[in-house]
């Protein structure tokens, strides 16, 4: 049996929404993930991420619905730091150079199992987290190893609409969206 | 009988240009509809919008067509304050929680109709404006249950031409352009 | 007869080279043609805009061939001033409104005639300064009425490499590059 | 015999491969090959470029591997000082007219052979630095003549992974990556 999903993205194998409907946290990667991974610099100090709205209004969604959102990032960033507080995501660990142990502490802080923890990231340095991750995904334009080693590749590329697809995935597995991915 | 508009969307349905004949309203939303849903942000207290002058040079025939233009948005920014500004629409309804009730007392206002208000909107939060317009369109890159409620799905994305191709379709709808999006 | 030129845009009829080898200046709109039309704003005072090198070096090249470059363009900005110092471009009209007459006077200080003149621009504005060039070209992503009036429509979008196709067309014609877009 | 690498430039024949084992320095031009060759300028004296992450992290890799990476660019900014700071790239070259010369007393400095370098680029003035290395690659949006000198031509566009493909391909030329381009 498969089940109907957005039209942008087809029809998912039930099985994948059965995994999805036993996530209680879903852990992002930033750049390339939530961002397009561009590394904008100008001549002075600034530093500039490009994040999208469609994103954010699924992170939000999602934490009304009762998945807590985290961001795990070997960077250190203000941008990040600003972008959550915007989306209201208080787990925000940065500079984080063991991304595996840093998952396995916040799994443990809120008492969830690694059958309960989504994973979403799009290069090398994110299987660490991935490891820890019962569920795992990653943008279209993702380094092209991820690919072949998450469960689900998103149609859409990162910081344009992928982890918003996926937390649509997640809102429709656990009952908060219709199959096409409107309000109940 | 189909009317022939521009090659870049091929031939139209004359019912939805007799539809859009009667629009006196035209509303947009910003973040994803007139932008390309970008959130581009800095390391200090800088945050960036895209949007593109094929859009601006269509909202400015619209306007001086004698369709009045609006915006509501649930964000406030400066920045959509100017983007106003240079196009001289006036009607900037910004920080709106509430897009229905916005659109209700713009439509009282203004003495228009449901059926004279057409709406533009590219993710779920617009769906309340959407129940008060009389026709609704998203541009491609919209969310996909967007494509299945609109009236009119345009083939740009947002903030690269979207709703010019909206812009045109009404100046042509009601005898401004010619039938190849040219001037008469 | 047809004459191949680089492999990104195909063969081209001998009879426009025939065409192009008469050309002496060069004039660009800005916004939509020599950037990729973004109208990037910040919540400050600050405007961006988005060139790219390629089309840089091929105006530079074209320049040292000996045809004169110029821009009109409808807006003033300091960011063109800039942008066309580095390109050492000094022919350089902003905020004009009546681009038909500021072109006529430009031919007539530098004694050129129409059938001297290539203009490339991307929208409805551009259409005035159309009339007075012997030539005239957009980018694959201008305005689609534009697409019906110009003699060519580049392969690539503007800001993006549109501009150097030109550029290159104009040098192979004029027996400055090889037919693959190389240099003598 | 072919050696199947990364999906997503498919199979490679083994003597291209066989090439790549031998680089032991890596040479990148920056505009439209580190960066999307975007001249971001602002109505100030702002300057901006865009890297990407996945390019980042290739190099950074690249170099942990033994070979060294070094930046010959024509152009002299702060931001490609700031950017190869954080890759840990210390052989970097601006502001250089002569590109040729450069690689040669770079290679002398080094001690390494012309079948020992690689070089990127994606534009005509590229072609000295070429003339110096035992193979050459570019973006897939590269100037269409580089297309027909390079030894390779990569299917990503540069500033947005094309740099990490040519990495990885080294790397996995000289075993430190698995043939899908995951790690040891």
């Amino acid at each position: 049996m498969q089940t109907t999903i957005m039209t942008c993205w087809g029809a998912q194998p039930s099985a994948m929404l059965q995994r999805l409907k036993a996530i209680k946290l879903m852990v992002f990667d930033v750049d390339g993930t939530l961002t397009d991974g561009g590394v904008y610099l100008d001549n002075k100090d600034g530093e500039y991420k490009k994040f999208t709205t469609k994103d954010g209004l699924g992170i939000a969604q999602l934490q009304r619905s009762g998945v807590r959102c985290a961001i795990i990032t070997g960077r250190q960033s203000e941008i990040v730091t600003r972008r959550m507080q915007e989306l209201k995501v208080d787990l925000v660990l940065q500079g984080i150079s063991d991304k595996s142990r840093a998952l396995q502490e916040l799994k443990a802080k809120l008492g969830v199992q690694t059958a309960q923890v989504c994973a979403m990231g799009d290069d090398l340095n994110d299987l660490p987290m991935f490891a820890e991750a019962g569920f795992t995904a990653c943008p279209c334009d993702a380094h092209p190893y991820m690919h072949s080693v998450c469960d689900l590749v998103l149609t859409l590329p990162g910081g344009r609409g992928a982890a918003r697809q996926l937390t649509d995935l997640i809102m429709l597995a656990q009952g908060h969206l219709t199959a096409d991915g409107g309000p109940l």
